[in-house]
């Protein structure tokens, strides 16, 4: 077993520690100590608190001589397996490794917990452990989105942690998303959009209407954003917004339809170019360009749901994710830990009248914000 | 100008009249002739009523011999635009190709109605002139998506007629749709599913959980389809379902989300492509392949809104579709025309508690329901 909390900083960078579930992913606590092996390799300021079965994780551990010395392991007899009801684990939680990750962020031990584990679960024991911000009715869970920006990606948000939300809700999502644009994608000014079934004013749900009302009348400009009205289901990937605001419910089936929906055109891709001689030789004249692409598209790339609202930072990542969607979660993970996110998200809710707690660099505020 | 509403059956087979709105759609008129051309080519049967500005429409018509005879013209001095409000054209929308459109399908003059221009005042126009049938309380859209299925295509509903729907008309939705998927794809016993946010039982919105249980009940057996319980987003394109019934705000948001995420990852193909000469060289090896894909994925093909639950059909064609788009859309139109769909579903409606009224073939019963 490996302890590495107590080790001194190394020169020039300052130490994050992250805390890790190890269990309850589709691939396994092997994919997850691969996933951090492959993150410590990367950056050396790293440093994790693995949770799980000790008899499992140790000799995992063991073989990985990069995390030697940064890697803490938390013994947690008890899994939460995908079907466990969000109750039940909120109830009789205790001594499974999703419960020990989200204490050790309340205990201020590590700055961000990532789990690939039962999302509602995770939301249920992060609410009960962590608490909401003060200020935040709804928690919401913020995604990643591969689109047209410069950056690569939107967000939206939320996309799971409720199934629904009113005017006050949508408000508080457009300013949490806003802050994380800005602390994770160093976004000066983000777009916000809220997601209708037509950009006209007049379209859409009366909560949807009144949000809108309520942004143009001063929320956007409290919150540091620029609202951009109504955006469609065909902007969720385009250049005219940063971020995309919605219900829990809307979000969460627009996020898995767009999913399914590039995993279909690509097993299609696949048929087409197995389809004959021919066709196969051009892809492998093709196989750097498609590779490229497929980096490009690829969902573990943008793997990390986002809790937003409370007190700690939780990176959900996909319960199917291997090593590289592992360490995809953990690099944003640390990159929200360094940039003193949920600082700058808690003054941001606490005083939304006021602008500028949240700007990435707290001296340059007229630039940033 | 030509009038073919009077010509004789042709032999062997029986003549189908569909109403058509030249006007409203991105293309313009043109586009629209171009594809009432390549309709009439490829089907004898096929005759049309055209409505919109004679002035623009007649030359159009003359440089088109194949509808010589079949395409009669209705001057209609007026245009609904992209912009118009539903409720305007409601109220004031006497005097526009889209009203005369509609029309024509409530004089009986035609079977179905088709139209390239702006759904919510379709929507309003269709509804005011056709009326609801008996024992509907929201008429609803259904779109075909392309899919793992055999049959290259599953069809979802509600996505855009209304903003909402109680558990009542998600069952009358189920029921629609079921019969609509019997008598436009020839399924004997479509699989109908409802979209959530996950398949457990306990999750997502009541309304939700009520349609749930009560197709479970006996809704499922009465409407003559197999209920398949949740289906989560991912699983629109799957061969797991023929039938994807949602409210109309979230099938609006999966179906513009799938259509942006199949133009993102299509267009990224093409930069992928163009990044090398060698992968230009391999594209163009695999270009028949390629097309193919295209063919396959192309929103064009499956181009065809369905307003179900009204006195009448009306097929909504793409505001962007081209003379492909039109040819489709009016494909579609001749098929729910020969199937006498409209009687069928009227029955199904009517009388929700007995089964079989819909079946492609009514000697059929046994074998189809």
């Amino acid at each position: 077993m490996t302890n590495g909390t107590n080790l001194p900083l190394e020169q020039g960078a300052s130490r994050i520690v992250i805390s890790v579930d190890a269990m309850g992913g589709d691939h396994g606590p092997a994919a997850v100590v691969a996933g951090l092996a492959t993150s410590a390799e990367r950056d050396s300021t790293l440093h994790f608190i693995l949770h799980g079965d000790e008899a499992v994780l140790a000799p995992l551990l063991d073989r990985r001589p990069v995390l030697n010395g940064r890697c803490e392991l938390r013994h947690a007899p008890r899994v939460v397996t995908m079907q466990d009801k969000p109750s039940q684990v909120m109830r009789h939680g205790e001594g499974t490794s999703m419960w020990s990750c989200i204490e050790s962020v309340k205990r201020g031990e590590a700055t961000v917990a990532v789990s690939c584990g039962n999302t509602g679960a995770l939301m249920a024991v992060s609410m009960i452990r962590l608490r909401k911000l003060p200020g935040v009715n709804r928690p919401a869970i913020a995604c990643l989105w591969p689109s047209r920006n410069p950056g690569g990606f939107n967000v939206m948000l939320d996309v799971g942690a409720d199934i629904k939300a009113d005017a006050d809700d949508l408000l508080q999502y457009a300013a949490m998303g806003a802050s994380y644009a800005r602390n994770g994608m160093n976004l000066a000014r983000p777009r916000v959009g809220l997601l209708n079934v037509g950009t006209e004013e007049h379209k859409g749900r009366a909560e949807l209407k009144e949000a809108h009302d309520r942004m143009i009348a001063g929320a956007a400009e409290a919150g540091s954003y620029e609202f951009v009205g109504f955006v469609e289901g065909g902007d969720i990937p385009s250049d005219r917004v940063d971020v995309i605001v919605t219900d829990g419910f809307t979000g969460n089936i627009a996020l898995k339809t767009g999913e399914g929906t590039a995993k279909l055109v690509s097993d299609f891709l696949k048929e087409t170019f197995n389809s004959s001689w021919i066709s196969k030789l051009g892809a492998l004249l093709a196989l750097r360009s498609l590779r490229a692409l497929q980096r490009r598209i690829d969902p573990r790339r943008v793997n990390g749901g986002v809790f937003l609202g409370l007190n700690g930072t939780v990176v959900k990542s996909h319960g199917g994710a291997d090593a590289t969607g592992v360490a995809a979660a953990v690099n944003l993970a640390s990159q929200l830990a360094r940039s003193g996110f949920l600082d700058r998200l808690a003054a941001r809710v606490a005083s939304a009248g006021r602008a500028g707690q949240d700007a990435p660099d707290g001296t340059n505020r007229d630039q940033t914000e």
